[in-house]
């Protein structure tokens, strides 16, 4: 494990928000390199860790982007990687944890996990090719995307190694082709099949991490399995088991009950639990496009954990003719989003055009107003 | 002019920011038609105007659309708006004011206007086609935009117009075609004829405005005279000089002194005053772009007032491969932003992928620490 230098002030730092958290090594240790010093981010709201800066370059991915080439779906993408921090925070908290890029599983070994075991490819964790082609007699790909995140603590003038995270992404629908550039065809996958060998490649996944050169035998590593939304999905997936485990082999599984929602819902009723929410937000959409002619969409994403609300994001879409339109709206929103939406839940509303964002307002959790920006241009 | 029904608790709403606005008429007049509501948008921010709702609806511009088909460059467009809200400013002030989209100059109006003045348009305000194509020997059109902004104040139970504020959007370059959809041409146009012409535009709308029926002879117009940057910059135009009439002829015009500036500038070497800023900026830029790989982009729009920078947009253009990039990268900016970018005016810093904005931080000029929003999603 690479050793980063640090000095003892740095965790104050984490208490001043626009304090520069430039870190320079310490001149009185001999053994200090100069030209390696460690930064780190700051932490920009009060539940988020700090990241490491190396050499005063931001530490990326050992295995950057490859998440990112899987996906169809950009909701997964952001939907996994914020969810991951958030079953990290259970386990490392930002008070005491810096967040490090994955930097143990590279690029080349993360692709060939993602494929499918073969002569070639014998470290692939989705099936071998059966050759069928029927959706329902082939074998599925179950892994999609794999993420591995870093927990890092001090150690003397030193950063340590003291937790790592590792996402894995697990297709609920596996798109795939009969030949190649043909139409696309689809196997769906059961919740029951998704949970059963997400487990069994998070088995073999912390085997072989255990064995990755600096990880080491007993550094917790959790293990979060979430379950992908479909390609056409206007929200992503979610996160349904997590372990973690300090030895070889995997501990006990721990459920996440956590579900998404996009309002208004396709079917007009809402699924269980969620029907009071959504009417609260049919009543919020009446009344904004009765306000404002020529909004062309109100819709929303919702959370649920432990089938309570946990969060909402709203976006407006529309063509507005002026700046002064939405300064309107945009003031408007303030006044009757607290009325109608739910409160005790952080709020994002986006009002957006085709000329891109144009206005936001946001409610943390525990806020009675929204705090409110319009995009400007000088 | 039309009268709104309001109640006197109005302005009690305007300390009130989350408070609703909605305000209905009172019960106890026998005048009131039950349907007519007046309701206010609220304020959004200390220095914002609040806007007319009647009947539930956002009452639009009678001239909706006019400016923004006319205009290549939609930097004019957010210039033009914000920067004539901050001349009504100086006279009609948002404490007492309720701003209301033009009601008085219709569509049909405006764009006749905005013609050339011929046998079918003898209203227009650009001259009479000369039959010239060359660039310096043509009639350019000098006016390109107009825009209309009603002040309203309480009249006991009533809304009252108080004040109007007519913008005029003039051409530094009129760009022209030859023949039906040939090649583009332009002329270029002096400072000097900006302001000559845009003054004698401003003196026929004037007398114009004072006969439209319900304006009156009396309530005080403010005209402000534009000059539209060229279709090709990267920041808009600015005011430049100012008029408050209470009469059919113009009184005397006061100067606005307003500079736009883009950072990096193009030439490399920035214009006097603008220096110092600008190698701040670069720092800046440099440390950034340093800290992250794949930032394709680092730039900003300053904007200066009698010769002190009064903002600046910086917008920071990226590829990114995670969320949790994103979220490192906010919270550096706000580290290193207010060691860098200069202290005392609002500052906006925006950070966006193809996929569109993905976090962004501000400042407003009283304070010391950026705040900072990093768009999520489920």
């Amino acid at each position: 494990m690479k050793k980063f230098r640090i000095v003892a002030a740095l965790f104050l730092t984490t208490l001043m928000l626009a304090a520069c958290g430039n870190i320079n090594t310490t001149q009185n240790t001999p053994s200090t390199v100069n030209k390696k010093k460690l930064q780190t981010t700051g932490q920009a709201g009060g539940d988020n860790y700090q990241g490491v800066i190396k050499n005063g370059h931001y530490q990326v991915s050992k295995s950057r982007g490859v998440t990112n080439d899987q996906d169809a779906n950009q909701f997964n993408l952001k939907s996994f990687e914020n969810g991951l921090l958030n079953v990290s925070k259970k386990q490392f908290k930002p008070s005491k944890y810096i967040f490090q890029e994955g930097q143990y599983l590279s690029t080349g070994t993360v692709q060939d996990w993602l494929g499918r075991e073969s002569k070639d490819n014998p470290d692939g964790l989705n099936p071998a090719d059966n050759g069928k082609k029927d959706p329902d007699k082939r074998n599925p790909m179950y892994l999609q995307a794999m993420e591995e995140q870093d927990y890092m603590t001090q150690d003397g003038d030193n950063l340590k190694l003291s937790g790592i995270t590792i996402g894995l992404g697990l297709n609920s629908v596996d798109y795939y082709t009969k030949e190649q550039y043909g139409a696309q065809y689809s196997t769906k996958i059961s919740d029951e099949q998704v949970q059963e060998q997400g487990k069994a490649i998070a088995a073999k996944v912390l085997q072989r991490l255990r064995r990755t050169k600096g990880v080491g035998k007993d550094v917790p590593v959790i293990i979060a399995l979430y379950k992908q939304a479909p390609d056409d999905s206007l929200v992503g997936g979610t996160f349904f088991n997590y372990s973690v485990n300090d030895g070889k082999s995997i501990d006990a599984w721990k459920n996440i009950d956590q579900r998404n929602a996009v309002f208004p819902s396709a079917g007009g009723s809402a699924s269980s639990g969620t029907s009071n929410d959504e009417s609260n937000f049919e009543n919020f959409k009446t009344q904004v496009q009765n306000f404002f002619p020529n909004l062309s969409g109100v819709t929303a994403q919702a959370q649920y954990q432990d089938d309570s609300l946990s969060g909402m994001n709203v976006t407006i879409t529309t063509q507005f003719y002026s700046q002064t339109e939405v300064i309107s709206l945009t003031q408007y929103l303030a006044q009757v989003a607290p009325k109608y939406l739910p409160s005790g839940v952080p709020i994002d509303i986006t009002v957006q055009s085709t000329d891109g964002v144009q206005s936001f307002l946001n409610r943390d959790a525990g806020e009675n107003k929204f705090t409110t920006h319009v995009f400007g241009s000088y």
